[in-house]
């Protein structure tokens, strides 16, 4: 196998002046007829020696050795690290080459050494732009800087450097050749002045940091090495990373039992959503429901005549995808509370199930896209022996495949074009892989504002993969991970390893499908409990509606709720005795005013003496904003413990004073030290959330 | 961009019987005329994604993403894993492919799921030969097995799976197009049957055993995924990983003071070499030595007539690089020397020093391949402010630099046809990475049994460097690792990261030019310790002659030997008082004895008691052959401790009684439990071996 190039390609657009590659003094063809010994094989491997004797290795972040892109959101700094090296003693210079996807021309951003001894390098990029860039990494040798440190030792040792002047001399005409503008004209100076001078002040005016920064501005890049990969990075609108969802079944919002809400009574609604502080409404499926196979309350086969439906069965006589249920309004009505949406500074996430009830046009329309059984029967869903027969699923494999993919491509499109930007994707995992990545690219190209959440409840690798192809955010096992341990090992790998640059999670308390156990039997503490871990430990999250009333009913021995509102109509009454508004207003209100919980990948675990309190923190970069969360994982039981915080990340020495402000009760504390004691009660509050202040930083 | 392939490309060459592309069911072009919406910059996304939906990932071992081989040694296992999934419930079926990269057919061994949650696929394949192979991992949707899962399920749950049972049939009807020979004439019978059985009958017959199997061998292989790279395992000879390599001075075998030895000198010392239980004799460099600058004594800059010089000054009127100093013999000479070694069971490794003395013929006759400074001067070696006048090096970069390259592969080769199959590179990371990974292809592609030990004392990355681009020993920061922390986080990240995958470490004792401190101070029991170590930690150690007579008289704060031989003519009493031959002699007679000594990776360190004991073991993985080394690592002072013996792992249970016979003293003794006093005397024996037999396996 010829090797492959990682550190090989010669750049193929220099985008600083470089000398003209054919002229450059050492490229020479092989010309293999007039040579002995032929080495075929590994021709190209010796044929490209020449420019090819810095090794770039290990750009970082990278995933999957640059298949997929990394993700940051709209203002980020991408801090980029590189391993750059060659033979021998030479300096190097380096840059990171960036560029907006749409862009052909590079932009550059200087690297510097920032580990010797690691040949580690490092530079940053700042992202402006909700788009797709590609960064990778030039490195060259600095020949003048070689030569400067170099005479530089030899004056040190009192050593005759005449010849070593003459040989800077001529580097400084090579640059001036390359220089142009005023560089051009005062390094022709240099070179004037440096033929009267005598070897002390040759050495004097070439070492100056004058000719040294001119020289850098016009290095010999001819030989130049680039990084074998273009690495791709996904900058998002910040609201993929920094939300709070309000899940909302738009049936349910009305007033009037047995009989369906309309767009106009979950408008009513938004008020009241917003003042909890949310930024996100998700409405599940809106689309005209199935007949056939419909299922009845609590999942049963018996649909009477009035039931409506689950609104995953998509599709009837009124319309599938495109279309809306008649008794939720018109489109023109949808509209309008998207509208309403916006105008209180919030938006509308969509369903998107790609699955279509027996009734579904497509099915009459384009048979092509199903498939059907020895019998002529359609197949529908099923997951043996389990048969959900009010579900068909679309044959992604079938023969006229283009046309049904392209089918979904518009049904999302549709949407947007209705103003809905995020998708929440039902099961993604149950579809092929490749066709989100061609959707979640195709969607972008034009819409880059527009985010993907995947529901991937299956098994890790796959769950991560959703995220590496291009959903912006994902499900994930938060709903399920309740003690101490694995909340901290979990939130440890989504935060502090690789998984980080792909995956940012959307920590959802509850769904229409998950009804955990530990909140049906922990009542309001419990939910007290998990709505703060939700929306401090990550910077996304959400919550179903209901949560805010602590309806936790589930059916006996199962994850569902029980009469859940998937199948049948229902009032809720949103100011229930025992809800937990106030306290979601207060969380979202933290969450508002501290940026540090806008960050993921900010978040650390510290000591917490209680095997029952979990102690965690954020902090932003420059240690303006600092947050410390206590939870009391048990919501039956007061605990109580020492705490430790973490004095020397916080730029506090061990007697340095700082105030302490509990942001639900708002009491301050003057304290001192690392350890605090605290205790939780889950009947007056399971959670304290700690806003540290340096008394410096304060001016007290 | 347009999306890399990770898992994506379609196999090239099947190497299994499989249906026509052509023919295959679902494989269509897109007629982009026809189409209302043209994609143009996914489209290659879409056009692919029907056989495209399996995830192949993070396949292992693979070095930089592939770049580089992974190194094993002929009789090897080499275990392949990698993540395997797509969506959906189907059952998939894995292949690892693999061939030597001459060959062009594929060989296939099969991988089973090890791991459902993490989809991890695993498999092995057996390496034979001397030669570097090619790898990757293939998949395809095993539609039988998926048939097979599905409808046992629905027989479990009493469902009628009458149009499933027709479904199956098919499946056998496109398996009996496919098989050949008992195979498609048996599937056909299969067939035949069918027809005349009930439901009942038929889901026995295609859910039987016999079916099943002969599904498994014709699979439909026509939309299976190959992992989009092809890694490369460099499969060198056993010695590459184990040897014990003994390094000598030729010019100072022999026994007349002021002047240089002979081969038959070098020869007379062979039988005592392999007493001592050495497979490698390294001879430094043999060729003529300059005069212009030639160094004197302790490297001073004024040599005496009858000062020999540095053999790293290689080239005189006598010759260059292939040529032999006349001092030491001729060629013939020299190649009987090469043949007594063999017939000893030894072989010579020879030092490939690229620099010249001003006084090598190649100046003369290839000006071209040097670099000549504006007043005519040639270009000295220096890193200033030091200078090395008496070398001279090459210019990897000249303008006739192919002609350079292709002389020096031309004198590797030369002392190939000479018998030598191990080369020892000095400072290889002065001289360009592409250079070397050229060279050593070059090489091996006719040689694949020669071996490259690099000499890469400089930074990390460099040093790794060496050993990914093909160099099959390294040398290492052993000589400098001294406590029991440092050693053990050495040891760990050489043997239990990926660098284990492509750098075998040898371990000098000592060089001549590396002297350590530790040597120099602790007599006796140091070099004995430092032994023990090198022989014990890594399965390639050496050590330079002088080692065994405990010779460390520095120049006084260097790490230099005091009148090096590097300098002057040496005479050497090889059996002066306070040698340590016989321990020399038992340390490689332990390893020989013992195969768990003949791994690497199979190191592990385990607890002691004393900050100065490290507790160590190797262990074949059949548990037959178990070594626990205790080494004092003060050469001063007697300590003593408790270890803990890692019972689980030496599958005994806490109440078995197990024999630990102590190699160096022979002392048996009858233990039981995990922990153990020992203490370790550096004036008796600062170090045990224990070989642990469970009684169960001697027949006691």
């Amino acid at each position: 196998m010829p090797p492959k190039d990682e550190a090989a390609s010669p750049p193929a657009t220099p985008s600083q002046p470089a000398a003209d590659d054919d002229a450059a003094p050492h490229r020479h063809h092989k010309d293999e007829s007039a040579r002995g010994r032929a080495h075929r094989l590994f021709l190209p491997l010796a044929e490209k020696a020449r420019s090819r004797s810095i090794v770039i290795q290990n750009v970082q972040p990278q995933v999957n050795c640059g298949r997929y892109p990394v993700k940051r959101e709209v203002g980020d700094t991408l801090h980029v690290t590189a391993e750059i090296f060659r033979e021998g003693h030479d300096k190097l210079s380096a840059v990171i080459l960036y560029r907006r996807i749409s862009e052909s021309q590079w932009r550059e951003s200087p690297m510097r050494e920032v580990n010797f001894g690691l040949a580690e390098w490092a530079g940053s990029i700042a992202l402006y732009e909700n788009a797709r860039y590609l960064f990778t990494v030039e490195a060259w040798t600095d020949l003048f800087a070689s030569w400067c440190d170099e005479v530089e030792k030899k004056l040190g040792a009192g050593q005759n450097v005449h010849l070593e002047l003459v040989e800077g001399r001529e580097l400084v005409e090579e640059a001036a050749a390359r220089a142009q503008g005023d560089d051009a004209k005062r390094l022709q100076a240099v070179l004037d002045a440096f033929k009267a001078l005598d070897d002390g002040a040759r050495a004097s005016l070439l070492l100056g940091q004058d000719v040294r920064a001119m020289m850098a501005r016009w290095p010999d890049r001819s030989t130049a090495i680039r990084y074998d990969k273009e690495l791709e990075v996904m900058v998002d609108r910040l609201q993929a990373r920094y939300a709070a969802w309000y899940e909302m079944f738009p049936r349910s919002q009305g007033q009037i039992p047995g009989r369906s809400a309309t767009f106009a009574d979950c408008e009513a609604r938004l008020p009241e959503v917003r003042r909890m502080g949310f930024d996100v409404v998700y409405f599940v499926p809106i689309h005209p429901i199935g007949r056939t196979f419909r299922k009845g309350r609590n999942n049963t086969l018996n649909a009477g005549p009035d039931d409506p439906g689950s609104p995953y069965a998509i599709g009837g006589p009124e319309g599938g995808h495109t279309a809306i249920h008649p008794e939720l309004g018109t489109l023109e009505d949808f509209r309008r509370f998207v509208a309403a949406c916006h105008a209180q500074g919030m938006e509308v996430a969509l369903d998107f199930a790609v699955q279509c009830s027996p009734d579904h046009p497509w099915i009459k329309d384009h048979p092509e896209w199903f498939l059907f059984r020895a019998d002529g029967s359609i197949k529908y869903a099923e997951n043996p022996p389990k048969k959900y027969q009010d579900i068909v699923n679309v044959d992604f494999y079938c023969t006229d495949w283009q046309s049904l993919w392209e089918e979904l491509l518009f049904v999302v499109n549709f949407w947007v074009d209705q103003g809905v930007k995020i998708f929440r994707v039902d099961n993604p995992h149950t579809k092929p892989v490749p066709f989100w990545e061609w959707l979640i690219r195709e969607v972008q190209e034009k819409h880059p504002d527009v985010i993907f959440l995947a529901e991937a409840f299956t098994r890790p690798p796959m769950l991560k993969m959703m995220a590496k192809i291009g959903f912006g955010q994902s499900y994930t096992y938060f709903t399920w991970r309740h003690g101490k341990q694995e909340l901290t090992e979990y939130l440890t790998e989504l935060t502090q390893t690789d998984v980080k640059e792909y995956l940012r999670p959307n920590f959802f308390t509850n769904t229409p499908d998950i009804n955990p156990p530990y909140l049906q039997t922990g009542g309001r503490p419990a939910h007290q409990i998990r709505l703060v871990l939700a929306a401090t430990l990550s910077s996304v999250y959400g919550m179903y509606n209901g949560f805010e009333l602590c309806e936790a009913t589930p059916i006996p021995g199962k994850e569902e709720y029980l009469n859940s509102e998937k199948y049948e109509y229902k009032v809720w009454d949103w100011d229930q005795p025992g809800n937990i508004k106030d306290y979601i207003t207060r969380i979202n209100q933290i969450r508002r005013d501290n940026p540090a919980l806008h960050e993921l990948d900010n978040l650390r675990f510290y000591p917490s003496t209680s095997d029952n309190i979990l102690f965690y923190g954020k902090m932003t970069p420059d240690r303006r904003n600092m947050l410390f969360i206590a939870v009391n994982l048990d919501p039956f039981v007061a605990n109580d413990g020492f705490v430790s915080f973490p004095l020397e990340e916080m730029g506090l020495g061990p007697r340095d004073r700082f105030i302490a402000e509990e942001l639900f009760s708002f009491r301050r504390l003057e304290w001192q030290g690392a350890k605090h004691w605290i205790r939780l009660d889950p009947y007056v509050n399971p959670c304290e959330i700690f806003r540290i202040t340096r008394i410096g930083d304060v001016g007290w």
